[in-house]
């Protein structure tokens, strides 16, 4: 769709443009910087930008995306570059539009339980602050620590805690936003009702980085929970942890976090000499209850504990306190990368089943594995089941590509999604025909072209084109 | 945009089609039924459609839409008709498209708290029987027991139990649509989670019959919480009322239901002889707590009590049960009817502002009412800080436009929206400038181009062309 050559010219003028209109020091083209600007924390291989902008300001966002659709620069905006889903990767070069440096909480507005941020500030930053205020803003993606609330917004991130609290969208009462062209929009309100036109706020959570560029966000918050208590349970076999999940979520029980983990997991925790794995665990779960009324909480672990043991279990891990909870969620924390440290090769998908297909998913991962003679572990949000799905592999000639597209046509004969977290990006985008038929993808391109005419914003991401 | 003549033409080769495509009798010409959709619960003067279909299936309703969209018909989706803003009223003639004939409820999955349902299944119809399953579908629109659930989703609807369970629009994963020109789309999922591609779904909910006709709605539930109870607080003055609002809402309760009433509806519900409003009642709180828990649900009556006790609350009712709890809800019930017996004419806007901003409302409402010589009472769902003011008044020749404009303009002082339940329609639209920017309409309108480009899709709703 783009020439490389054509974008070269365009970036040099824009270039001179952009500098006179910001300042010199504003643009980068320095090729170490734009190296790592054209990685993130996929898989995904894109090209280098031409050069990239750490914008400071609403005005400086405005004013790129403003002279790039002047010059016909393609522009990629990015936060932190913790996606899995390329969605931060310039695919035909351009200018990286970097949000970091736009890192202030504008508003906290305790009264009306919300806050206004700008995209750059990290969201485990922003978490500690709000808790500081009796406040707690729930979404709580795996990159917390160094991702920005801009990306969560951006890809609509999840996160364990969804089952209870929902995901990004669910926070996101407002946003303002450049479009390409640099006009300001700011869709949304500053109240938890209100209907007055199209829902364009939800367009723009999730929608990465393709229709505008956020300059500022209005999120919804809750307040903290008083009691909040931390279970590991190890389970004797997979089809226990299931039924035993199965149960709790039968039982009405509505624990923050429910979260599962495979045998293949377990076998790579066990030697890596984790707490709460032993000889006769199979599977895992871990599950965090909150709520504030002790005694409530109190009686909720019990029952979950209860259904449990029903199962199958024959431990179970229960901590109240800081150290102690972090000591139970240590599988959950070193899992991804003691599973990378097993093969040289790991692609990791998120898919989302029906919860009560997870059974049938992981009976259905279990035969591709040994079909394609490839490790298949898994582990995941099982109270929204939402799995994180890996490939493992040590052969530098193997090609996954059959593999990641059986996980996902199994996924989808489940009446699944391909993502429930990562996004579509540049990593599934040749899989998004295989669930949303050419008539929703099509119409999809159509709100694409209409505000962003030009397709200058983000090409190359989500569509085939 | 449209002239008539053009259309009434149009029509007559549109008619003799679509005849000939879903059969005679499906066309319906009679002055009497055609009458009967040139009106709805808005106090709207739309005009009579050309010509009506009682669609009975998503073959009828697509055919209506490609056959319109070939002759230049203008096509107005319709439920009950039961909508507050005009949107089901013909603003250029054309065909109405009445969807209630489509009422199965296809599927109930209870293991994964879904129900999939066609537009025209009556809302309160829909919670008797997911209740009868053991299931919960929170939002409950004042007419729930006409409305259809396609109007719900079409103008995104909420109700008293918002405060706690969230609009509509928290409870569509997906629907089915047809577009204007007859192509089907499916955007959403069965799923809790799912990033694939924008979300449609959400653009969807709420856009007025606009963007699409829906012809399935897939629907979240939850599990019917086993505990409830209902309490009618007689206040003794407005600010305490709002007082014990804000303290209940600050203490982290939060009731399924809390609903004020100011002291002119008061006065009018005295002379009613509604049960609990004696000489010295000037305002009233509405709640309801619902849970799992008995003791939960106790503890938490007993807290919200207390409160309104402490900020001068005298009596305070409960009721556990079906008639009992009704008698507490006959205030709330019988008000809307009362109000509009007071004076010859009633206009009744829904606004919502932060709810901090609660006081500050009303007491600007209380100026505009003076200002003007009219009676401005408020009732509404007040722990959204959504209120439905009201503007009553005998003279015949008096226009209310100039006040409704002062509470717009009163409502957005205070970072408010002009409608939290309603939708903009016919009734809004010269007003939806005053909260949105050009920019921000702009996008609307360049997106309902995207998917409708010859506007012939309930043409004249939400913008001034």
């Amino acid at each position: 769709m783009f020439e490389r050559s054509k974008i070269t010219q365009a970036c040099e003028q824009f270039a001179l443009r952009l500098q006179r209109t910001i300042g010199d020091s504003r643009v980068i083209d320095d090729p170490d910087i734009l190296e790592q600007y054209a990685t993130d924390k996929s898989h995904c291989e894109g090209v280098f930008p031409h050069l990239a902008v750490r914008a400071r300001n609403e005005q400086e966002i405005a004013a790129v995306l403003r002279l790039a659709s002047e010059y016909g620069v393609p522009v990629v905006p990015r936060g932190a570059g913790t996606g899995k889903s390329g969605g931060a990767i310039p695919f035909y070069g351009g200018v990286v539009l970097d949000t970091t440096r736009l890192k202030s909480i504008v508003e906290i507005d305790k009264e009306n339980l919300l806050a206004v941020v700008q995209p750059g500030v990290i969201t485990g930053e922003f978490q500690a602050q709000m808790e500081s205020e009796g406040l707690f803003y729930p979404p709580d993606p795996n990159s917390l620590e160094s991702c920005t609330l801009g990306g969560n917004v951006a890809h609509n991130a999840g996160g364990p805690r969804a089952f209870k609290y929902g995901v990004t969208r669910e926070y996101v009462l407002g946003v303002r936003a450049a479009l390409m062209g640099g006009e300001l929009i700011s869709p949304g309100k500053r109240t938890v009702k209100g209907v007055a036109g199209y829902d364009v706020t939800a367009l723009m959570v999730g929608s990465e980085g393709t229709l505008g560029v956020f300059t500022e966000i209005t999120l919804k918050l809750v307040r903290t929970p008083t009691e909040l208590s931390t279970l590991l349970i190890p389970m004797p076999s997979e089809e226990a942890a299931g039924m035993a999940i199965a149960k709790i979520v039968a039982g009405g029980l509505v624990p923050r976090v429910l979260e599962f983990m495979d045998g293949v997991v377990v076998d790579v925790l066990r030697q890596k000499g984790i707490a709460g794995v032993s000889k006769s665990t199979h599977a895992l779960i871990l599950a965090e209850i909150d709520g504030n009324s002790e005694m409530h909480v109190e009686r909720e672990v019990l029952q979950l504990a209860e259904l449990c043991e029903n199962s199958g279990a024959e431990e179970i891990f229960v901590a109240k306190h800081g150290g102690d909870r972090e000591k139970l969620w240590a599988a959950r924390r070193v899992m991804s990368d003691a599973l990378a440290e097993t093969a040289k090769h790991k692609v990791s998908e998120d898919i989302v089943v029906p919860r009560s297909e997870a059974p049938r998913l992981l009976a259905g991962l279990k035969k591709i594995s040994k079909h394609y003679g490839v490790s298949v572990p898994s582990y995941g949000h099982a109270g929204d089941g939402n799995y994180h799905v890996n490939v493992l592999w040590d052969d530098d000639g193997f090609e996954p590509s059959a593999v990641v597209r059986d996980i996902f046509e199994l996924t989808l004969s489940l009446r699944g999604t391909i993502t429930g977290e990562h996004g579509v990006g540049l990593s599934k985008k040749p899989y998004l025909p295989l669930e949303q038929s050419a008539n929703l993808i099509g119409v999809q391109q159509a709100i694409k072209r209409a505000l962003d005419p030009s397709g200058l914003l983000n090409p190359g991401k989500i569509f085939t084109e």
